[in-house]
């Protein structure tokens, strides 16, 4: 198979762990006899310093006309602490998601064997946990309209959604569900926001069509109880855009570091394949970030191609890397390998 | 001393519970030579079905004129699950926070000794954490105006922050810091949203009057996973009233039970003090619901009117509970105690 990447790396540990992505790649590559094609491109604190747009208009492009993108990561202090900032590298991020149409972010949650003693949660809450978040990623306050009046007194942000919106999304995460243990919890603020009730209706509509899959609604204050006291409660978890960023993040912990998720975002013809951490500047060319949320969304990226073997290559070297404890120090605090050497062990398995 | 105090007593346990939480304030009165006047009225569900309004007219009224409020729960799952329900219970409890103005809702966070090991949280995770959650009550997307369009097909919610709403209770959150280990966590989406982002000015700038405290910041999303990777590194949090929400559900894992919480809501001149459980509807009338989150809450009510040796009887009087364990199901799954014992436990005790 030939398929063109883009790569951005973008800020912080960004460029790090997905140099690690890429010789997974190239090594899976040499082996099964694919050319991936990789072209790197600006998007970020890294693009604002360089060119003064998060996104510019070459790295969007290059995107729109790729198989696939590959992300690091991007943010960066100095924009956080800076509320007057005009421009702010994750301006960038949002617009990418939004003209490549990625409506969906996926993050399966499944702990490893191997790292359940790493969790701050008990063995007995989190053995046999195993979820996937379908996230709303196009829409919600992330998008809406944006003021802050002119004597700087006053803010506001709309969320918003459309019956097509959230039509779509549910349609995949039903979809999930039925490949699965045929569950759904919907989570939402249904009980305050008119957008949850817009959610809840249109998705018991589209339940309609999948009536092997049961459907359930949470809200979101109790959502992010439920996720640590019971997780294995939970199969298919669909939510709205800035409940699902919470949410997502949250449920890392169940694995023990947020250093070892990836997910994908999909829309109707594009892509795109990333760790869900941060950019982590403070860890920034020390060589001590986990690549391995990186070297799993390459592997994301082999199974979306249809590449299944390929991708459980990756899998199983991410599991042996994990067993002979060849992991970064997020999972082992006096651990003696870093982000190449963890990098290195993979792509040598394959 | 002489209190007035509107009991409403609300849905599903709100009643059981709150009946322990009246039982200990007369223990409390009799010993202690206190006149407590308890008047009952009605909101939520319960107004609804007795009168169409979720917060009756002479509930508010009785609310504005006594000196304090003591709530239940509301709630009802004929609504949740309604989306074109017209009234809402929760309508009734979100005009009353707006009509007595109740800025600040604070949710102290603290395991008990005796109760580590209900935690999902390992022993090490949680031992000795300590936070307390100020949540802004009356503004956000909780108030700004909700639009659906007449198809039904597109919702909307507008997130709203004003200055003000922000000083006053950044105000009260760096006067409790400075009163407890001086360290602020901002909590917001800076990186998205502007109403954050106005936060994030509006904070440093109170800030300067606090110079020993510590005021850091923290995006939601990490903070969701940092109150479970490390709880011990929080002392005052500082949010949003969504964030809020989500955050202090979320909070309550590291007590084990979220019946153990209570919370107080504070405005200029009103204070109502509740449990920040919901009203668990499928318990109500079985003697199961756990009362001591709305037993505390009578605590929390007794120490705003200055009478911290009679709320100090209560705590001891809910720690001796937990010690001998006379708890309910949620605390000791095979417990042979309900409601009513725990609530009998504690007036006696005092
Ligand atoms: C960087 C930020 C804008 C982003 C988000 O909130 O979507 C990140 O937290 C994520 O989850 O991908
Ligand atoms: C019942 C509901 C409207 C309420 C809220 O979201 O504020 C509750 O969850 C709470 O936290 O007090």
């Amino acid at each position: 198979m030939n398929l063109k990447i883009a790569v951005l790396p973008g800020d912080g540990i960004g460029p790090e762990v997905i140099l690690q992505a890429k010789k997974a790649l190239y090594a899976i590559g040499e082996v099964y006899n694919h050319e991936f094609v990789f072209e790197e491109a600006l998007m970020g604190a890294v693009a604002i310093d360089k060119t003064g747009n998060p996104l510019p208009e070459q790295t969007l492009n290059l995107c729109l006309n790729t198989d696939a993108v590959l992300l690091g990561a991007i943010g960066d202090p100095k924009y956080d602490n800076n509320p007057n900032a005009k421009v702010r590298p994750e301006q960038g991020l949002l617009k990418l998601r939004k003209e490549l149409g990625l409506f969906a972010n996926i993050r399966p949650i499944k702990p490893y064997k191997a790292l359940i003693e790493s969790s701050p949660l008990k063995r007995e809450i989190i053995e046999g946990a195993d979820f996937t978040i379908f996230r709303e990623l196009t829409g919600g306050a992330y998008f809406g309209t944006k003021t802050l009046n002119e004597e700087g007194t006053h803010a506001s942000d709309l969320c918003e959604y459309s019956e097509e919106e959230i039509t779509r999304i549910a349609h995949l995460a039903f979809k999930s569900a039925q490949k699965r243990r045929k569950k759904l919890t919907m989570v939402d603020k249904a009980n305050v926001l008119e957008t949850s009730r817009l959610w809840r209706k249109v998705v018991q509509k589209v339940s309609e069509e999948y009536s092997d899959v049961k459907l359930d609604f949470l809200f979101v204050d109790n959502a992010a109880m439920q996720l640590i006291l019971n997780p294995k409660q939970f199969d298919v978890i669909l939510t709205e855009n800035l409940f699902g960023d919470i949410l997502s993040d949250e449920a890392s912990v169940i694995t023990g570091s947020i250093g070892l998720l990836p997910s994908v975002s999909l829309g109707e013809k594009n892509a795109l394949f990333e760790p869900i951490h941060g950019s982590y500047p403070q860890a920034k060319g020390k060589n001590i970030a986990n690549p391995i949320a990186s070297i799993l969304a390459a592997a994301l990226l082999l199974e979306h191609f249809g590449l299944t073997k390929e991708a459980h290559v990756i899998y199983k070297a991410v599991e042996k890397a994990i067993e002979y404890k060849v992991v970064t120090v997020d999972l082992k605090p006096d651990s003696k390998f870093g982000t190449n050497e963890v990098g290195e062990f993979v792509s040598n398995f394959i």
